[in-house]
């Protein structure tokens, strides 16, 4: 079986076609190859400005951990969800190079029933904290409150979600303009960054679907039906052999698996910057010798 | 059994106690008796402005559409659920006076192996519809795009919410100021406004929890699983007497009951500005005759 069709028979599409054929005919934004959608600045209506809202989830890693907080009772898991869904805003609109005084709004879709208002505070809570670390390195985020609904006839356990509203001057955009010979620079998602507390598995927010099926025991298939669509065929609901709690000894300290897989979406917000302006002399260097008919290897 | 615990026992918290305690410490905003969190301007930074920001879902009702969607194939009843998310903000908003030049980013969370292209295409499309009619009685609403998510793990059929942004000046809030004597201003929410194109059964998008199974007959509970959270007792699910497709005789006109319970929340933009207007008037005469010693009855 393919990784493809696997994730297919997952119910999730690499490819997305069927959303990109849903959207095909509407506006693409002043900015068509920016990385977000960049609209005018209808909020204050200054020519020389933009305007950028971004939506994203934690997608399905709370279903991890949901599982995770019911076989330890550790409450801290939520906590990396919270930054998850923030960071997925975030990280995506500081690829336009809109980074400082965002606003965000939450929205929350729990089952009643299974997830305690403990959980909602923990969330609430780490974001909170996030908000306050990130302050400390002179990014201004704002929280703008938002929805927690009680949607159990929708919700299996919990959907966290934000969405951000950015402003920035259209001459600190950055706008795709990938041409040949460019380079891709990596950053590690893993390890342990100076505003981390712990070590970092490096996993993100994306492809959780199949890391979480793919990774644990199907033990909990039977144990937890509630974290999983129960028309998934059984090959490919939680395939792998490892219990949550199994650890993994990185640099002398033994980890458990769960928490490396939950280890929450890394920002890059105060790192953008910085990149950004070493492109921009760069990329001015670069052109400078190409008119000369000169080289950068 | 009180309608307060069958609401408990669906797993719907009518007083949201819980959410409350968890937000409980955290800032109110400029206005803390403001229908919504009013924030600075943090946009462009001017004093005389505010911002806001909004997030609202369609509930549990999306889970009726998908119902009356299988029984029938009718797709239009998704054009219903796209206005639903969306004037759960829009008219929030407009209770602080927050009503032209709105700009809206959608969450959409879907379980794919139930909920095909043509339905999020289908959404799409009414949401560019209901934004050109708004446009058409003078109010500007700016779509900024959003996400959509395949989460099947998380979403038992498709969760569809809007989250909105606004800058207005502060001078044209409205702030809740209620008063001994003040009198309350109904607005019909059913019969057929201008703008629309049927006749709208009224109940817009709360309660619609307990409305789907108070109304709706307990045969839909075995035929469709995936529309109810299976954790609840069956004492509560689909306990009314009605079919999706029986009909009701209104002015001469037979709409089945699905299509009344479905009908899109009706929006009160244009209505809110000339009611705020009419009240300024109202609020300087009433206070003038006060300040006479005279009264109005």
């Amino acid at each position: 079986m393919s990784d493809s069709s696997k994730y297919e028979r997952r119910g999730v599409s690499a490819t997305k076609s069927e959303v990109h054929a849903a959207i095909q005919g509407l506006d693409q934004g002043l900015y068509p190859k920016a990385f977000c959608k960049i609209l005018p600045d209808f909020a204050a209506g200054d020519p020389a400005y933009c305007n950028l809202m971004h939506a994203d989830t934690a997608g399905t890693k709370p279903s991890l951990a949901y599982l995770y907080w019911k076989e330890t009772g550790d409450l801290s898991v939520w906590e990396g969800i919270a930054q998850d869904a923030l960071v997925m805003n975030l990280d995506d609109m500081a690829c336009v190079g809109c980074i400082d005084e965002n606003v965000l709004s939450t929205t929350i879709g729990r089952n009643k029933n299974l997830i305690s208002g403990e959980v909602i505070s923990a969330l609430i809570k780490a974001s909170s904290s996030f908000i306050e670390k990130m302050a400390s390195y002179g990014i201004q985020i704002h929280p703008a409150g938002g929805e927690t609904a009680d949607v159990g006839d929708i919700v299996r356990t919990i959907d966290v979600g934000y969405t951000a509203f950015g402003r920035l001057r259209r001459d600190e955009l950055l706008v795709n303009d990938i041409q040949p010979g460019d380079v891709i620079v990596g950053f590690a998602s893993y390890g342990q960054a100076t505003y981390e507390n712990s070590y970092n598995g490096g996993m993100g927010s994306n492809g959780l679907t199949s890391a979480r099926h793919d990774v644990f025991d199907h033990g909990y298939a039977a144990k937890y039906p509630e974290s999983f669509d129960p028309s998934l065929p059984d090959d490919v609901v939680y395939v792998g052999g490892k219990k949550l709690t199994d650890t993994i000894d990185i640099a002398g300290e033994a980890i458990p698996v769960g928490k490396l897989v939950l280890s929450p979406t890394r920002t890059y917000q105060a790192t953008v910057p910085k990149v950004a302006a070493s492109y921009a002399r760069y990329d001015s260097l670069y052109r400078w010798r190409t008119n000369q008919g000169d080289q950068i290897c």
